[in-house]
């Protein structure tokens, strides 16, 4: 019988925890942790995206401000605000939504942010650093993911996992914080991707797999071993003619046939999806508290 | 029969090409690459690797500084060494050799480099960049393993590499740059470590495997398959009677009973270790034409 990791539950546990530490700085008097959002555009998932960021900051009592932009502005006026906000004492936790309109260098918007108030985790300086095993700013995804393994207490050290899909923002980063010396960590890792042959031969090797490749139920119990972790990243939309909206969301693992093989497994909705924001208001904290840069 | 991958003839042939188009710079009037080495204290293997780094900057034609500090400079002092470099326009890579004395953090005289002359690509931008898949100063090490692969057409797309250990200079740094989505590089890439299981199924899976663990002649014949592609990237001084010097250098690969079964191996002398200063000077050269920060 498998353990469902259930990261609605986890996730509320910790915005619940995350609450309780704004009311005790409050209470000493100390300033409570604010996180800015430039959202350029209008574009509609940004909109969902920013406006559910800003209602969690309300929950646990962080101030937040959103700096909406117009989609003409130009890349110079947008450095401008980021810098202006980099430089703001009040701000301790600065996100610019993606993607940008066409005309604006993400990367260099990104660049410009000051590490130190980088809770998106994209910065070079935040990638590098978390790639020799500095403190740093992780990312909202593989943060959850690593406290989704720490809080299921699921055994790493010395197992292998097996990652598949080599994206920026999942599958590079989790190869590398799940090998490092560190806890959960200590994983033989195997990273797979579009080119890798073989795959299953891969996975029905691995005691953990983390599945970030964007394709729905691309997993299937056929491929996975007895006993197995899994961690499913995908959110496809499929159309459904079950559901009122008219849609689903669909992971990249068949749960139906992984889940009776596997000893913990995430569900889609509700597994990693709810931890990432946790995850931003986590970096938030430790940006006001100054934990990772002092 | 085996490929034996010789180091020492193409870093040979690369320091040649290097000094072609150094003498082009100099024909065209424009400056000579500048690489200043900063010295601290009176370790004699420091000692031996700038005097190395020196002759070699000498012999494709660069101009070279050596900066020698005294070992009871303050952390002050030499931050400020370090800013006077980076902000002389006639120098364009800068190393520190490390390690540096007890009393100085090195981290901090790593971060205090500015990316753009930071040749050694030990700056968390310069990792983090590569990491991202940016362009980056790719340190020492993992680029000349590259650049073995490259010129001896060893076929990584698609194909399984297992990295044996997750030094920061080179275990780490080789996982993420064969997974990448490059040349070479594409490959399914397994890290393994001090904390993996039953190691010898890995290796055995291997098309190619990166030694990179510091322990003499552990790779034995019996851990690798048929045809497997081997470098070693270990140095050790073992002992021996049979050399006027007393000693030898010894890899982490046990020769005589892996390359029997290997289509490409290095050899310990005169592999990998010939590689790591053509790859500094080269990265000198990219830093004079900002090739990488444009």
């Amino acid at each position: 019988m498998y353990t469902l990791i259930d990261g609605k539950k986890t996730a509320a546990e910790i915005r619940q925890e995350i609450r309780r530490e704004v009311e005790d700085l409050r209470k000493e008097g100390k300033k409570v942790p604010h996180l800015a959002a430039v959202l350029v555009g209008h574009d509609g998932a940004s909109e969902t995206y920013v406006a559910a960021k800003e209602r969690a900051c309300h929950e646990v009592g962080f101030d937040s401000t959103v700096l909406r932009l117009d989609e003409d502005i130009t890349q110079e006026e947008l450095l401008d605000h980021v810098q202006r906000i980099n430089e703001d004492p009040a701000i301790d936790g600065l996100i610019v939504q993606l993607p940008l309109p066409q005309h604006l260098d993400e990367q260099k918007v990104i660049e410009t942010i000051r590490p130190e108030k980088d809770v998106d985790g994209f910065h070079p300086v935040n990638v590098g650093r978390m790639t020799i095993g500095l403190p740093a700013f992780i990312s909202a995804t593989p943060a959850g993911i690593l406290e989704l393994l720490r809080r299921y207490r699921v055994e790493t050290s010395g197992r292998h996992c097996v990652v598949i899909g080599r994206s920026n923002i999942v599958g590079k980063p989790m190869s590398i914080l799940l090998a490092r010396k560190d806890e959960p960590g200590n994983c033989t890792v195997t990273l797979c991707h579009s080119r890798t042959r073989d795959l299953a031969s891969f996975t029905r090797q691995a005691d953990i797999i983390i599945a970030a490749l964007g394709k729905p139920r691309f997993l299937t119990g056929g491929m996975v071993g007895e006993g197995v972790t899994v961690i499913d990243v995908g959110i496809t939309r499929l159309p459904s003619d079950k559901t009122r909206s008219g849609w689903k969301l669909v992971g990249d693992v068949d749960f139906d046939s992984v889940a009776p093989k596997s000893s913990f497994i995430t569900p889609v909705p509700g597994g990693v999806g709810p931890m990432t924001i946790v995850s931003l208001l986590r970096n938030t904290l430790l940006a006001a508290r100054k934990e990772i840069y002092p």
